[in-house]
């Protein structure tokens, strides 16, 4: 059944798509921000479920691409989309009826909002990562054989590029340099779907979950014991207590890699952790062993605030909890695995669901 | 009046164009290979004068980007400028009546040639720079307000990047990265005009000229003294005798840089020239003192085989005569010269055109 949402569950969705955004993604803040002033403007969002969805509907997912630190200062107009929609529309012959999330964490989780309310669309409660990727082909989209392609970028002075290609890694390289040399961020809109394919196709229920996590967030951090609270209220796994005692950090070909080294605090004293991360955190080794890596949710939380903290503000002395979180069983199949797994990121193991690692069955639901 | 082209001109205007290349542009080799298998399947090339051209003809020129050292072994299926052709007049709603080159110089004099056998479209015998220059806005099409946008690439795998741009330093900037990542070569068509603009804005006779110049060539290298009768024919100045002492090459943001020394022989016994090119030569320096730059053609010709050398062909030892022509008006304008002239390519001198360096009223004709 459709719902509405107004500013004030914007708060919550935005706290739970840092969780989902795992380090990555961008702080949704800004996002956050352009979703209110277009709700304030133009009115609350109607918000479509899969049932919702009529199989000759024509739905296209709306993103920002590019660094989140440029996205920051670089703030879209608001009538990229439009164009980029208008494109898309004069390309295809087809009305857009609808738009989603192309990730369920970080500032993409609030750009969709933004627009669906600015152009008077409904938007999907629904995504393809269920959590961020950092690159545009890890959609579980892609995995059923959907074309990121025609995908329409604009920049803020209303500069268009548009793209066909062969397969989604191409539309990745073309994109990513396009957006490089638009300035280091873009408006997207890519991946258009029929309401079919998107209720087959994609990862169900994240604007819900995102306003979950936050709900819980919120009702936890009052209580005694918060971080305990919170990790039993996300069935999280709680995977290290420290301090960053060092910090490495170089952007390679438009993303940010790097890797924090954690001491032991508490029930950790006298043990060290490694994170590494590209714009999302990969994978998690404690004492020289692995304990997490992708597709799973890696989330460092600032030990005060409850918060995750973005692979851009880990800070050299910060104490954090690291957590697990189970991903979307799609990413869980072998073509999941070997289009997201630490393989594809270039480490030398295996991927084994966190609930495994810590001896209990494989979640079967999200 | 119209005129044909059949296989039987190809080698004169390849010959021609290399002289317009100034060195760079690529050897017209490939193109002249490509054009003469489109002519030979599908017969010979009606050629379109200025006058005969009618105000509202769609007209598009069609050309290759990227290296020329990629093009030699990434040859075009031919399938390419359909498809961007096609992808125009779905933009657009247009039916384009005929192709053109936009330089006159290298490999992409011969490109719109072979586009115009396999579409059974004309050629219009004009360009936009009467000589190749590196980047896409450099063009008398730019000085007067054409977009070369909505601009089509499309690379060998059929996978077609469109763009819509500001302006055309914009365009040269995405359709340049889009190049490189689709391997370093691309198909392309860009500035889309009418027959009255063509006829108000392009560089009449490219076709002509070049077939001209190639026809000097062949009847002057069987004479005695075939050098200094070249030179005479083509109403060149000699610039420069020498051999190759030392080379330097870099390749800088998909750009051959480099410059070359020359040790004085002959008539130039115990003088210097120093060379400097960027794709295309650039500005000649003898002794220290200019005497020829952009936008005026500077060739390196082969003193055995009478041809231009271009900047991928040049090696130590050499023996070269390097000459210098006149350039089209529109680049001895004030805005032209701000566009192509030496400033533009960093160097801090004036450009005088080779006429008065010479101790000659400059040429009012082209």
């Amino acid at each position: 059944m459709a719902f509405r949402i107004g500013i004030e569950d914007l708060r919550d969705i935005a706290v739970g798509a840092t969780f989902l955004g795992t380090g990555g993604g961008g702080d949704p803040y800004i996002g956050r921000l352009m979703a209110e002033t277009a709700i304030r403007d133009n009115g609350p969002i109607t918000v479509l479920e899969m049932s919702d969805l009529t199989d000759d509907m024509w739905i296209v997912p709306s993103a920002m691409m590019g660094a989140p630190t440029v996205m920051l200062e670089k703030i879209p107009n608001g009538s990229e989309m439009i164009d980029a929609f208008e494109r898309l529309r004069a390309r295809t012959g087809q009305t857009i009826s609808a738009t989603m999330p192309i990730e369920a964490g970080g500032i993409n989780s609030m750009i969709p909002l933004a627009v669906a309310a600015r152009l008077g669309l409904p938007v999907v409660d629904a995504d393809g990562m269920g959590r961020a990727f950092p690159e545009l082909q890890m959609v579980s989209f892609s995995l059923h054989g959907i074309s990121a392609t025609p995908m329409i970028l604009v920049d803020e002075r209303r500069q268009q590029v548009s793209l066909d290609t062969m397969n989604n890694t191409w539309t990745e390289a073309l994109s990513r340099t396009a957006t490089m040399v638009m300035g280091g961020s873009s408006s997207i809109a890519l991946y258009l779907m029929t309401g079919a394919q998107v209720r087959a196709y994609s990862v169900p229920h994240s604007l819900s979950h995102a306003r979950h996590i936050g709900e819980r967030w919120r009702a936890c951090k009052s209580l005694d014991e918060p971080m305990e609270r919170l990790i039993e209220a996300l069935g999280a796994y709680r995977l290290f207590d420290g301090k960053i005692v060092d910090l490495l950090r170089r952007t390679v070909a438009g993303f940010a890699r790097g890797e924090v080294a954690m001491e032991g605090m508490g029930r950790d004293q006298g043990h060290g952790m490694r994170l590494d991360f590209q714009n999302e955190n990969l994978v998690a080794v404690r004492d020289g062993e692995v304990v997490a890596s992708v597709p799973d949710l890696i989330c460092v939380l600032d030990q005060d605030s409850l918060l995750p903290v973005t692979t851009e503000g880990l800070r050299y002395g910060r104490r954090v909890t690291v957590i697990g979180l189970p991903c979307a069983p799609v990413w869980r199949t072998p073509v999941g695995i070997r289009n997201v797994g630490p393989r594809y990121f270039g480490y030398d193991v295996d991927y084994i669901p966190i609930e495994m690692r810590y001896g209990h069955e494989p979640a079967t639901r999200y």
